[in-house]
């Protein structure tokens, strides 16, 4: 096991910008010891006053549409001609450290990895969704209070993993490819749905009129749903990671929305609402867990099981059978 | 209170097609008192065998959209001209029965309510959206029992009920007005993902080109979108229940999805996974109503929520604190 620090060995770190004890924090948030998990808590009550300064944003596409290299442009952007601390978190349930975790590989992204002001993180190793969710959300706080001031949590856009980092960024950004049809079947139903702007990636060596006209296309479907409750109306554009085109422009879009749902109290009551949010989901998976885990219960769910999904049993008298047990 | 039967008073009953034991059976799964619940699930257990086989659809659509009108002439039909028994359920949790449930005027659907093949139920008064969830699925349970093999589900296009009506049906149908942009803003953001067909309503007096122009967008856009799990690409008609213009084709989409989606196995699975979800569901709910009725949790909950919102705590934090109150 790796070396454990005191609390405010960890604090002190992470408020001085020691890129070394946030990386140390962030390895005591993910791990499931419980002695670790105390201490964890310890540290994120500290820090936690400190956090919440910076804009978070969720980026997600499939795999292919090139996401290590426009997170890597825009990510240089940011830092070099904006003056950001850049964090660029994952959420990637299916990642294992010595597997192909989107971000395990830092070498994709050697520029900006190598730069003082951004800091890449991987997604933790082996976890459930539940478990990389709640760990990332604790690692994006603990940036934040370690000056970081724009956060970039990627995620791979097939699973379930964007309906969580949705709920904890202020803006989802969705890389598509042009030539639709096919390359789209890997995006998952209702992705589209929560972006708040989408970009067609690679419009680059003879790829710029494909990409304009899939930008056309997405812009007026978008335009035929509703409005967001933000009251924001989704942004198509195009650009490269090559020729850097259309990058900037990309924070833009971000920097308008910010700017937009800030004045109109938005930013900040999806915030309040998306911590309430993430009290409750704890709350309802450490219910559930225990329940399962009950040998009585772990006994006899199989069977129980079969019989619902069979129809030879109704839900809920299954259910009122299980908790009675 | 009404007047409570045997089990076999009811099962007998509803097995018999008797509709006035139907609604009374019906009325026992809406109660919440714990004797009437107990004596459902007994109801329930007996006649479950002889549910399942119907067509479960879906229909929702903004208020002014038509509904009533559009599901009385499909309804007729369906009972006229092609001989199946159906009954009209609905989830509106708003409803109070004395205010203005959706069905709750049956006069709108006068012809319909007057077919001896159709039975209209309007959604229970004055439930949360779990309960009356529950107490319409399980209405659906008995309804099949009773002979009925076309279940529609009607809801009102608003909410977070489209999402527990897609979960309890095998086809979902969402209604459309043409013009788009400001009429649509009714619908949630992400109803339309769910949709299987959409049917552009009140292509008639005149509105016939604007309603097949917006047959044409609508059909574009959701071509982009992704496809479902199903195998099926979303379908867009036009129909106008006072001509009658369309009404018998959309339920020749039906029929070609049920095809279809029996054919590739799709159809028994989904419903297998219907119900598997609806017992994890059933528990959860169960587990989180006794947590937060744990009058220590009732009495700081509050507090600790205020606390998360203002992010003066962490969320895993302050859940950690309430469950080990």
């Amino acid at each position: 096991m790796a070396k454990r620090f005191s609390v405010s060995e960890y604090t002190d770190g992470i408020l001085g910008g020691n890129r070394v004890m946030l990386s140390r924090a962030i390895t005591l948030v993910e791990s499931t010891l419980p002695s670790d998990q105390q201490l964890a808590q310890q540290v994120l009550d500290v820090v936690l006053p400190h956090a919440g300064r910076s804009v978070r944003v969720g980026i997600t596409g499939v795999p292919g549409v090139g996401k290590s290299t426009f997170i890597e442009a825009l990510g240089l952007h940011l830092v070099q001609e904006k003056g950001h601390r850049l964090a660029v978190l994952a959420v990637d349930p299916s990642s294992q450290r010595s597997g192909g975790s989107i971000l395990g590989d830092k070498t994709r992204m050697n520029l900006l990895a190598a730069h003082p002001a951004a800091y890449i993180r991987p997604s933790p190793a082996g976890r459930s969704l539940g478990g990389v969710t709640r760990s990332t959300r604790e690692a994006l706080v603990l940036c934040e209070a370690a000056g970081h001031d724009v956060i970039f949590v990627e995620t791979v856009g097939v699973g379930q993993s964007e309906t969580a980092v949705h709920g904890m960024v202020d803006f989802f950004l969705l890389l598509m490819l042009a030539g639709a049809g096919d390359e789209l079947q890997g995006i998952k139903k209702g992705i589209m749905e929560m972006a708040d702007a989408m970009t067609i990636t690679k419009a680059d060596s003879g790829n710029e009129q494909a990409a304009r006209r899939a930008r056309a296309e997405y812009q007026n479907a978008l335009h035929l749903f509703p409005l967001a409750p933000s009251g924001w109306s989704p942004v198509v554009t195009t650009s490269s990671a090559v020729s850097g085109q259309g990058v900037p422009e990309v924070w833009d879009v971000v920097q308008r929305y910010v700017q937009q749902t800030r004045e109109s109290g938005y930013f900040q009551r999806r915030r309040q609402e998306q911590n309430l949010h993430w009290l409750h989901e704890t709350i309802r998976e450490a219910l559930e867990t225990r329940f399962y885990a009950r040998p009585e219960v772990a006994r006899q769910l199989a069977g129980i099981e079969q019989q619902v999904m069979n129809g030879g049993k109704s839900a809920f008298g299954a259910a009122e059978e299980l908790l009675g047990l």
